[in-house]
């Protein structure tokens, strides 16, 4: 007969795997479930790790979360790599913030101010510093800010890695969808298209789908990935606000730049619409006219798992036995590392850092809608 | 041992396929030798049957050539279906030409006083009567001409429905490149990687990739496949002129919205460029808005075997045996039937009617680099 599983994750995708990863190496025996590891929101996300460019002023426990992870995932990719033997493209080469007007030049200067009363890291440059640091910009570029502190990682490489290092460590993988099977106000494990399989305590990171049990909505992006085959391509990843859109533009060593994202707010939906790559071509070529000559090599929709206050939903669920890993919004990638080791504390009875903390599940108590 | 083959086809887009379907229901025992049948330029075609909508007062011959062609081609059509029983999208909804400024409605006009001299059929429109016809266009439409008799066809299935003719008539096939095999001035039949074909005829059909036997140059054009699901499509061809781009929108009975094409005088290319989608996309929903809600379902990109004069190359090739049929330019699909039969009446010795005889690849004669 087969050991009994101590922890069953639920879902696949970079919080899930890496989640399965750390309880693993915590001696527990792991099952990771998921119809198609890393195929969803992780598959389609850019891999910004960038809490300074998208600090808003009304969202602190969010930054100081984000800030949190962002300056521990240096560490965090290099175990990966370690336990893997696979690159992840982490890159530190910073974020440049432009303005193509004066207006963004106003509110580049506006934001750029709350970030300096936050004390972080960032450089106001005039037109003449942003071509110089990115000569490929469009002559409209008026002023930026470099936030030499937002760095990027390439998220099907870096769950890929995941996956590989869960693997190794032991963790067991089934590839079916499941639910967690609750009897008597508890846990018993999961439930899956082929049976039920027991087990303790069952981690719940199945993103935007987690409905059930979690206030999270599904929030559509669609991305893009152009490919350079040796055409010059920007070195820092570039933000701009273009006809009212936000777009960023993340260069990876191999040449593949990422160009992103639409969000709307629709159901679950992974179509690639044609006004969606329009806006996002015009306005990513806004910013970098050269990149009208790369090739459009791939279009993805997927949806990433909003949550009600923006802060992912990481603790104790609505049935015993149950941890939530969900709620991650825009901020999957960056947020895995500081996730996995919450829900790690959690499992094993630790305490769980300040920054998380904030997102204990309980803050929705007053959600009857998927409490009780 | 084998039976030897009257006639070897070289290339199998629709072109190719057609002849040697027409080739073999002559009784001859036909060759197709391509390594992927309906693979190159038919696969991004969009299947307009538009010579009155693509007159250029400069080429009489083409025009004179293309009406041949148009006139034939709901017969052909009806015949393709009969031979293979399968649907080939023939949709005789007409095309409308729309004009977003003055400067657009002057050119429309004086393209319809020459379609006029011509005889052609053509009808001036006006802003409401554009939008009454087709309420998705953009209000900015000011005038418009509607073009009856320029109909269309769906490329995949008219060259997938042409192949299965083929083989049914005892065409046979391998998958394979070819290049003629001359001796002494004489076509003795086709060259392939596996071995030599004998023959005494060879159809060279391949295309853009014909240069060393015809004066033909590689032209890339990228296209673009939406899909409506259900969403509201314009019912007419509609094409214009955006930013000083042409561009059409070809809608199929399917649902599916085919957006074309850049024309780009480059090498042998298939890669599918940001910018050229981004144009694309833009210029499309400059016509019609509502697009911009489809799925964006395929890009792609081919070559179109351009000639000097614009005309197809189709007769008599520099070696004796060797028969031409390349050089279609944008028009391959509606010159297929026409090709066919002129390539048919060459090899059993008939007249070709006078539109075809104007393709006489001799009127190149001067052309040293190709011939001689």
């Amino acid at each position: 007969m087969a050991v009994p599983h101590d922890v069953v994750v639920l879902g696949g995708g970079v919080v899930g795997a890496t989640c399965a990863w750390r309880l693993a190496e915590q001696g527990l025996h792991v099952l990771l479930v998921d119809p198609e590891p890393g195929a969803g929101a992780s598959h389609a996300a850019a891999g910004m790790l960038a809490p300074v460019s998208e600090m808003h002023g009304s969202e602190p426990a969010l930054l100081r979360l984000g800030l949190h992870a962002a300056g521990g995932f240096a560490d965090h990719a290099a175990r990966v790599q370690e336990a893997s033997g696979l690159g992840v493209g982490y890159r530190p080469t910073g974020t440049l913030l432009v303005a193509l007007d004066a207006g963004d030049r106003a509110r580049l200067a506006d934001v750029r101010r709350r970030q300096e009363q936050w004390g972080l890291q960032v450089e106001r440059l005039s037109a003449a510093q942003c071509r110089q640091r990115e000569p490929l910009l469009d002559p409209a570029v008026v002023a930026g800010t470099l936030v030499p502190g937002d760095h990027q990682v390439d998220p099907r490489r870096l769950v890929t890695a995941v996956l590989r290092a869960a693997r190794e460590r032991g963790v067991e993988f089934r590839r079916t969808t499941g639910e967690p099977a609750v009897t008597a106000g508890r846990v018993t494990g999961v439930r899956t298209p082929q049976g039920e399989v027991a087990a303790g305590r069952v981690v719940l990171a199945t993103g935007a789908r987690a409905t059930a049990h979690a206030p999270v909505r599904p929030v559509k992006g669609q991305v893009l990935r152009l490919r350079g085959n040796g055409s010059p391509v920007p070195h820092h990843v570039v933000r701009g606000t273009v006809r009212d859109r936000a777009v960023y533009v993340v260069p990876r060593e191999d040449g593949e730049v990422v160009v992103g994202a639409t969000t709307e707010d629709l159901g679950y939906d992974t179509t690639v619409t044609a006004g969606a790559v329009r806006d996002l071509l015009q306005d990513a070529c806004a910013l970098v006219p050269a990149l009208a000559e790369l090739e459009l090599a791939e279009a993805v929709a997927r949806s990433r798992p909003g949550s009600p206050d923006n802060l992912p939903l990481i603790g104790a669920g609505d049935v015993e036995g149950l941890v939530l890993a969900v709620g991650h919004g825009r901020n999957g990638v960056l947020l895995s590392a500081v996730t996995a080791q919450a829900v790690t504390a959690l499992v094993t009875g630790q305490d769980v850092p300040p920054p998380v903390a904030a997102c204990a599940p309980g803050r929705f108590e007053e959600l009857v809608r998927w409490r009780g």
